[in-house]
């Protein structure tokens, strides 16, 4: 089932994508909800973030080029970052490139949206937890790293994350493909397999330090092939099984 | 005037110190309230954390140890971080150490609660933006930083962010004194002269990356001695103007 967010006349509300058309839901998509009656097509609504998370949280570095470059074993303190709220969009919103700078560097991750709260559990039964995934486009500007490691900075400025267009909330994690497009040209295109910490791995390792919250989102890192890119570009991150986010870069 | 949150009998209230007592308002404090008529004695209630934030955004070493170590200017890129809401507790809440290690550090912090959404602002009117001010206790394991100078998962464990006991709305900022004790012992006592970015200047760089929301919280940085703690100390975070926050070390 596909989850949505949508403004329609000013109104913020929650659907379900079905046969291409928006159908309207009451309540809380992540707790108990029920149809509206009231559909639209997707042309008439503006889709937006399809979730407005508490936490973001990302993981750095996360995919090899081939299944032969896999660790053995994940680092003992793998990197993860926080991004906050205020840098999240939704489809077709404009990535903004800071002053200061004329590129900021795209990568197309797989996005999970956890459902249940979670604290020190397993990666057995992490999956149990998770509401479904969507699509995250982690945008950075590497410029304002700091060269001791920070990176807080760099992954923090309004609208660098773009998020969508749907939560999936049926998928079968092991054959997803992670792509990108720049203007139409395919830049990134890797298979879930090839990720140094599965979705399970995560999960469990994140709750072991801090409680995950139902509506939490993390970003699960990008495959090879991640660019910078200038204003103009547009930029689609694809996962076949939830949909295209397309978001056009700006400056300031 | 000092705002507070509670806990009486299973609700959670919003309230004002009055002369003592625990004067209980409805509404938002950082919006329009009103006095109910409802007080309470300071003992008869469970202080929580005064504000549940959105943001929490700390900055790392902000301090000198004397005014002649001051620099002419702050770091091109300072070192910022953030801390995962679920981190925060209130006065008198546990501080859990997590598995595997068997101390924290404690790091005592004037911290700014944002009143009004703040975005591309001048240092100079940068005040006008504050609701406030409380402390923060900036709880850290560099147990867990990695070595390239990743911090998040270290300053992200559950019970890592103290706040309290109060927002005082009426401050001078150029006469306070960040202060702690371990065990009734002192281990900080800084006056705010000592801060390598200013308040004003800390909210207006952080204004320039992302937009900043009524309710954020950002930790300032602490004095120099913040020293580790094991199970069964009992740290005290003080400035006069806002009060005590007390917390105890304990073993998961």
């Amino acid at each position: 089932m596909k989850f949505l967010r949508y403004e329609y006349h000013h109104d913020i509300s929650s659907g379900v994508l079905s046969q291409g058309e928006v159908k309207k839901i009451s309540g809380d998509y992540l707790g108990t909800w029920t149809y509206t009656g009231d559909s639209y097509s997707l042309e008439e609504v503006k889709l937006l973030s399809p979730i407005s998370p508490n936490k973001i949280i990302g993981i750095g570095a996360n995919f090899v080029q081939e299944l032969a470059e896999l660790p053995k074993e994940p680092a003992d303190i793998p990197v993860f970052f926080f991004k906050p709220s205020t840098s999240v969009i939704g489809p077709k919103d404009e990535i903004i490139i800071p002053q200061g700078i004329n590129e900021v560097k795209f990568e197309s991750e797989l996005a999970i949206v956890i459902g249940k709260t979670c604290k020190h559990i397993q990666a057995d039964n992490a999956l149990d937890y998770v509401f479904g995934y969507t699509i995250g486009n982690d945008i950075t500007a590497p410029q304002f790293f700091r060269e001791d490691g920070h990176w807080t900075i760099g992954k923090a400025f309004d609208t660098f994350t773009p998020i969508g267009p749907f939560i999936e909330t049926d998928i079968e994690l092991s054959a997803l493909y992670v792509k990108s497009e720049v203007n139409g040209i395919e830049k990134q295109n890797s298979s879930t397999n090839l990720m140094i910490m599965s979705v399970k791995e995560i999960i469990a390792y994140l709750s072991n330090v801090m409680t995950l919250l139902p509506g939490d989102v993390i970003l699960t890192g990008s495959p090879i092939g991640a660019e910078f890119v200038g204003a103009g570009n547009i930029i689609e991150c694809k996962i076949d099984e939830i949909g295209i986010l397309q978001n056009t870069v700006i400056k300031s």
